[in-house]
């Protein structure tokens, strides 16, 4: 953050000052000790004005923090509405109340599992429930409307299986692939995730450090809590790293952030195409009230807090009206290799290709906004038969994410045509439990399930996964059962087995 | 209700001279305020004479009222038999029992969840449930036999999968649409459900009211709470409302219904045809029992008491011969469109044409009256490509309802060809639990829900929804697994997460 | 049961005089008063020699009662083992430990639901599990190896779904059929089931009144606990019965039994060709040692107590190769028509046409005998588009049973082409917990069922049901799910409803 | 084991003496009261130096003898390291902790069920999961990632059903059976499974004395508890045996492998396939942490103990270089019939019998190799059916492992064409719970299971079974239902039966 502002003040403000600019009228907020007026921003904030009401006067370091990028009063705030340094001494701490949820939380923090005893992705998620703030783990894995695409995207991987050679030499496993020209040590890259700071105090910089280690690539997300420079200058040496773009109503600010990534060296541009509006996620929604909304009465409907989480407040700059059309012109603003990420059916793949862009990404968003959309797994196997029917698999580059935890998810990915997949909350989580040590771990054990299953599929590198490697006549087939036949299971007197003797 | 009958009367009757008449063989009740004699019309009560008897020289206001609408009196009841006023003072009023489910049910209404806390339709149902009372309840939520079609309805939803289109410029979303000729604001109609009063003491007139800030339409039960002028009267400006009519065995009378609605302005005539007897409601019929029957002795056979819920006791009227026959003669006593309401296969709709009604209901009464009749949406998914490949689709307009709650179970149905969905059962939980603030937030669910899945489709106007936009590989498969594996489930050890320490 | 034998006796017999023969040297049991010498029939007996020398010495009518009929002894053991009376003063009274679980079964007897809660064939069931004795009811409940086909057999209708015909005159419904030349009023017979005496003190003719007053047809089951005659007695005017059959090894004892049955009016001949052997049910078996063996040690090898539940015991005159060369004799010793009751495929109907028999029923021994046989209905869609190809589907009368618990299932089978099913458990189950007027319910609701749905169907009379009118797609895809994603579901955070104010 | 190397030994070694040696410098410890110096071993232990380190200058026999052959010593540890007898006792005992888990443990074994409640396989494996020791039990019961492969083996068998034929002759069932020209009394074998002793002290010559009295085959794992030679030992008269091989990098202990077999009589060389590096079971690998690991801190990364359960440890030495062109290699060394044991698709099939083996096991290495391997039925499903239409069935004998639990499974993979099934940890568990009694107990259960079922299905023997019997319609179809409607069925009301009356 640019301090420079004020900086010829020389006296410090005091708490008591700060204080009285507590209403509508006038209202100043201390954000990492310096005190800033927004009153007339009020109306502007994209997650509404009473949020920002809330800390009218007071310190909102605390929740500012997570959900803005730091750089963010410099950019959107104007320099003479930057007040200048706070004497915190003088600024009245809040007594918090006990929180019992909080408590127990912290409980349940000095008794976590050492990291070695995670021996895959899914107990980075089963560690990270349990130790992170409810309202974080709301943001992170809630999805769309009844979250059945949240929970169909790992489950498609589910009705694949394989079909596995034999007595072919697996001595020597090379997992290392190739994705828009760099050379990765395994065929996924760390996708954007929005907020990162709700899980971990420094953010997105931990998953940069983890993708080096590993030599994978990161994408960095627009809606980052760190600052996207700070985010390029994590990176290390000749690390990799891709823009996820969220387009902007106004296309002088995105051009800019995509000529500024560009100069930075981002080798690669993935629209979002997927997310004209963000999704309402109720498990996200739901947690404001359920903490604090259940005790008080119902307002009238003018009054009602139309507070929607924190999806939705960040959000409010995408364009809904981004088109087809607009293809040329960021064909023409940039080289980097622009894929649309978030594609869902072969049509629009193959409008694509003819659009001229290098790549797709198919996915629902991991399942965050149209509820009953497709798995990008399931989308792939009705897209890869298509290409190359028209001879097209080479013209571009096809990935998907949503739902990939074991390294037979990226196989099967593998297997149907994509270049490599994107893994987001998994990291997310392992990063949130337990800082780098948890990010270094869980792409370990992606790498350790990788190298087993080449060798157990019979393939020792990456060009050799083919389709007729895996069985897919399941997928495709989105069996709801037939309601349960409550009357008779009740009825039914099931079979046990051997009885213990008694208490002796 | 027509209160001048007896009007003359000037010295009121006391609760002694009514309480006189308490048999069978007199047997006078108090409703409102007001003697009838009903002796006569005993073996003619259509819920049979023992619910009257219970109430013979007793003020039977309480259980008459939901379930009779205020003119029921003067309609059926001969003007001779019209006593006049009591005077309510002289009544003795019965002392109620303590009830610890009453006491229980009166506590969770203490603790009800605000409004606000309900982010989707389900919502509505789970606080309903907890708030009414249980007969009422078991009156709404029941289905037939074994309700899977109930539960079906909104299951085949889930068989139906999005398609989307992306880079659509979705900024604008229009999500009117006309039904019958009438543009409305969302597609989607309140259909007709019997007995509002149940739920709310006010009854239809709640939704009607609901039904005209959204701007979509009401169908006015037969079987209404309210009488049906009294929804009439609810209406406001040029708000429209169809009918839905049960036939009456006598002709007369149904034709008397018909001009009456056609003469007070209804657009639409729904002649309900999957109810020539209404169904057999297990959770209905065992309400009564499980309250209050559990401790008495078996009576024997002769002298049982038949009752069987609410469904049977007001639809014996209803024309078990109605038939194609009829068709003509409706088309000739009105002007209104006629459409029938309850049509379940594609043989029948084809029928329906050629009979030259002008629309049908792909319906199974909400799985309240045959289990196993498929749901509307997979009927739905049957006849449209019938009617395609005879270019008909333009020559009736099609409608489904049953087991709509989400916005994409709408956009679902119109994708696959329907003109628009009637929903039901969501608004009578919201107006049960809520009144009408809750059918107004469960009606701008809706709406918020639509104008963000229309973006996420990519469709800003509903005459875009087709059937390429849909997976409905699905649909159809009535899938109903092996049955478990017990032994095996037995033994199998399933995998578990990490171990927290033990308790420090 | 003959008591003439040694009626010349004048002196009745003392309890200390059987005592003494309480060995496999001389061996004597008492039954109903009267003392026999048993032991050079010990190893002849079907059930082994052991469990009769259990009660060498003492009183065995408790235990002999209810698996065999009236007539065995006299039947099966020379006039000249008949001892005579006994004086039962004389006779020392086993005193019976106290059983807890006996106990709780008499509390739960005292609180049984009354016989109106019963709102169909599942309920009875429900309350005869909570009444009946352990071991009878893991008899009459127990299938063969995992249940599965005992499960699949009710599931199966679940897989079939209606296509009803609306506006069809449905006023008078008519449910009567006609079978094997019977007029009957519903199209179901009541199936042989062995052992009636275990659930009910009168046993098979408790069935017989049920069936006269519903005017459906019984089939007596050579496993009777009655005797033949009795249950022949309890038939009153034009009663109708079947003999369901055995075939004995010794082919004059079968002959016996075919002329005797036809003699005494019976109407049709039932061969069970399902069962060479009878069926390995483990819930059967398991009942004994789970009551009295499980604080033994175990016993050595050779010793073991071989005893496998009730089933073995009393099938092992059956003649595990009867075949098909042996159907031209039957047809040669009856006029009665001849019908194979468990065949379970096309190619044996086909047979069984060339064969020259009447009829079949498709049936796997309600799941008792072959575990993943399929069920009766499944093999009815198999066998009929055969037939029908053949113009085959008049010359034998198909028949299904199995998992029938509705009249929609009654229903989908006669759709399909079976002039009528077999309901064999349910009725059992009605008698096991309320005698005569339990089974008269059951009936009645099945036909109140049955009305209300062959009016919801379109049909009004039994002739009028067929194929058009179900949706069978489901049918016969043997559907197991992917195992469970355990990890998977552990993380998953589900959805919840509004959540309610905390305690006030 | 050869105790002959130090055997001039007078004086016996004190365990003070060997307690010096306690560290990585050196290194001794006892085993079976016997001294080794395993210091320069320490790096080449494939289990790790970090297990011999926790016993160095302890007696570590306890946790040596399972996991080791007798004579692993004298193979693999030169002769000179054999420091000969230790007077065992001056060896200070250690104190083992009071472990609440194994007191748990003790009292279940008290309270263990007598075997002749045993009634099918899965009881002995109830059995066995609470009186194993929890490590064993985590090896033997584990499989790979999310053990859906595990679990889907047996699974499949359930998507099999049956059509079996009426009125055969099955008096006299024959289940007799040839594989690879030795006559057998039922159509399995024991298959080849490791660590006997993990579940019982003798380890598996256990199941060669069970082997023997069935007259089935057994196949003699390398990574057995016993020696090859012991196991050999154990086989009496003509007793056949086959060896499962895991192929040695170094090829000259291979070949000596064989050779020796072959000299001692093995009639079959079973060449493991689907293994070329042992798979990842987190459910043996979690058990060792759960017990010790959870309240230690997490220990930096360099020093983890990488531990990986039992398997890892013991399989270091296959080769992954294993290929089709090391086969006619083998063909070379030995006339022992060869056949491939994990083969997974048919083309693989196919080029076996190009390659001139002489058979192949269908098997996925009982799901602890490759999850989303296919369970070998549905493999077995696919290859026939290609080697019929080339005529090659009989040029290649097919078995399939897997998920046997009962007669009918084994019916249905002869039925598909197999010759016959390898069952695994069926009888391990029967061994672990009951010794030889319970091997006993198991194959007399399904030699009982597969005469009855051999006559329903109508085949007196096993040359009958023939694919017409089978349903496989259902097999193949990996489905995973569309997930939960978790709000849908928070609100579902389920039906219930009839209500007790309270308390009297």
């Amino acid at each position: 953050m640019n301090h420079d502002s004020n900086d010829t003040q020389k006296v410090k403000l005091t708490g008591d000052e700060v204080a009285k600019h507590n209403s509508r009228e006038s209202c100043w907020v201390i954000v990492q000790g310096r005190a800033y007026d927004v009153t007339e921003f009020l109306p502007e904030h994209p997650g509404g004005p009473k949020i920002i009401l809330k800390y009218a006067g007071k310190d909102a370091t605390e929740e500012f923090e997570p959900i803005h990028p730091p750089d963010t009063l410099d950019k959107y705030l104007d320099k003479s509405k930057h007040l200048g340094e706070v004497d915190m001494n003088t600024v009245k701490q809040e007594k918090k109340e006990e929180d019992p949820d909080e408590q127990e939380r912290q409980e349940r923090i000095r008794r976590m599992p050492i990291l070695e005893q995670c021996y895959n992705l899914m107990d980075f998620e089963a560690v990270a429930r349990k130790v992170m703030k409810k309202t974080a783990w709301a943001y992170y894995s809630s999805g769309a409307d009844d979250e059945i695409t949240l929970r169909e995207n790992h489950n498609a991987f589910h009705k694949i299986w394989f079909r596995p050679r034999i007595l072919q030499d697996v001595e020597h496993i090379d997992t290392s692939a190739t994705m828009l020209g760099t050379k990765v040590d395994m065929p996924y890259y760390v996708t954007a995730t929005a907020l990162g700071k709700l899980g971990h105090p420094e953010g997105e910089v931990v998953l940069t450090r983890g993708a080096k280690k590993h030599n994978v690539i990161q994408m960095i997300p627009t809606l980052a809590s760190c600052s996207f420079d700070e985010i390029i200058d994590a990176a290390e040496g000749d690390q990799v790293q891709w823009l996820q773009l969220y387009v902007n109503k106004n296309r002088d600010i995105t051009k800019r952030i995509v000529e500024h990534a560009e100069k930075r060296g981002c080798k690669g541009l993935f629209i979002t195409v997927d997310a004209p509006q963000l999704g309402r996620r109720e498990k996200d929604m739901r947690s404001k009230f359920d903490d604090v909304g259940s005790n008080v009465q119902s307002s009238s409907g003018s009054e009602v807090d139309r507070s929607q989480g924190a999806a939705r407040a960040i959000s409010s700059f995408i364009d809904p009206a981004l088109s087809w059309k607009d293809i040329p012109w960021f064909l023409s603003i940039t080289k980097m290799p622009i894929l649309l990420k978030g594609v869902q059916c072969v049509e629009d793949v193959i409008r694509a290709v003819e659009a001229g862009v290098h790549g797709v990404v198919l996915s629902n968003h991991g399942g965050r906004q149209l509820d009953f959309a497709r798995s990008g797994i399931e989308v792939l196997a009705e897209v890869m038969p298509v290409l190359r029917e028209r001879g097209w698999q080479d013209r571009i580059e096809i990935y998907i994410d949503g739902g990939v935890r074991r390294a037979t998810d990226i196989i099967k990915a593998l297997c149907l045509g994509a270049k490599g997949v994107g893994i987001g909350r998994p990291f997310l989580y392992a990063m949130s439990a337990y800082g780098l040590p948890g990010v270094d771990r869980a792409m370990q054990l992606l790498k350790d399930e990788m190298e087993m299953n080449m060798r157990l599929i019979g393939c020792s590198k990456i060009s050799e996964l083919n389709p007729t490697l895996i069985d897919t006549r399941g997928l495709g087939m989105h069996t709801a059962p037939v309601p349960r036949d409550t009357l008779g299971y009740n009825v039914y007197d099931p079979l046990i087995g051997p009885k213990e003797k008694s208490k002796l």
